[in-house]
């Protein structure tokens, strides 16, 4: 649960943000000096910087620290398919979770043979991409395929979310349990198990084992998950 | 469902269009007429363009026809957010249906106090929507709602997605009901009450009453809904 100290740290860092001391480009204090400056725990201060980092306010180099980059803070498609740090993934990882079983459910019965062909053809360049064991290209691939059913829906917000996602899973920071042969098994018999799924017409089925690819691409992307 | 020959038709329509008879501008034949040159039915022929206007091929003006907006096909957030058929209504309904009620659930517990202040101000706002009898302005400060949701949520894509469908919503066609009396009571009702189970942290009563409120959010804008 996030600390209800958040919304109102947020709102202290940037009104110190858009003061005088601070421009463009500059590296905020460390997380121990934010939190001893605003008397509040470096949890909290590490929340309130994600927020401000989805807000467009700052820019978190993992291992770097934190820089000002917009003081009006904004955001935008162009720097969500920018973004690197493992806040990114997790929020990548949460949309799916969001978007995709309904998704899934919804178009299973409105698939024609052609979508099924164009499916099938997604399935295997994921079997490609698990051979070559590039976690990059699998996350790719991966979403690619929920973006062919997002085109079967013919919904532009949905088409052009999944293409962000797509777009955004280039540059993910992998930090969950990565490529061990099980995850792979289980990541690539999870979808062939979804594909037929759809191929057969049942979409509760399908819904079920949409969520389970999820948790499988989760914990190859995410820590403690 | 939707037809097996559609993705057929699409691609026959698309080879039509790229040919160097048609211009961008121009107008395409009727449904009757195209139905007529591909031999199939006027419900498959409708539900092509639709596609292709997703597609970024066409734009579908009500009342007048379809017309080539670009040969190579492609989709934008702009273009999304310019949309003003039937058609686009539907699909901002369906995107929040997909992500609103797991949205509300998964936030309910993380509202801290000051968020809970943005979502009554949000409440009041549309009750002044409501009051000024704007069917448009009730839109888009009924979507801002839930986009103040996604910024407690602190997840970029969702943040920018619940933006997209708030600018939309600006051109909204609206051909459900309307504002009737009782349309506009129940609709706020619900929204009363999914704001105090928000504040009151209990998730599954939230998700239940998010789903209510778009059920009569989209009778007043869609038709047969």
């Amino acid at each position: 649960m996030a600390s209800t100290q958040r919304p109102i740290l947020c709102q202290k860092i940037t009104a110190m943000l858009q003061g005088k001391s601070f421009s463009i480009g500059d590296r905020l204090p460390g997380e121990r000096r934010l939190a001893e400056m605003f008397k509040t725990s470096r949890n909290t201060v590490r929340e309130a910087l994600c927020n401000l980092e989805s807000m467009g306010y700052l820019e978190i180099r993992e291992k770097s620290g934190c820089y000002l980059k917009n003081k009006e803070g904004c955001i935008s498609w162009e720097m969500l398919r920018k973004r690197k740090s493992i806040e990114a993934s997790r929020q990548l990882v949460e949309t799916l979770y969001l978007v995709v079983p309904g998704l899934v459910r919804t178009e299973t019965l409105r698939l024609s043979p052609a979508d099924i062909t164009e499916l099938e053809t997604a399935t295997s360049r994921l079997g490609e991409a698990i051979v070559n064991f590039d976690l990059s290209m699998i996350s790719r691939v991966y979403i690619s395929f929920f973006r062919s059913l997002a085109e079967v829906s013919n919904n532009g917000y949905l088409i052009l979310l999944l293409k962000e996602l797509e777009l955004a899973a280039k540059n993910l920071e992998h930090a969950g349990t990565g490529l061990s042969e099980v995850q792979i098994d289980s990541l690539f018999a999870y979808h062939v198990e979804l594909f037929n799924a759809l191929k057969t017409g049942q979409p509760e089925q399908a819904e079920k084992l949409a969520k389970y690819c999820l948790q499988t691409f989760s914990q190859m992307v995410l820590p403690d998950s």
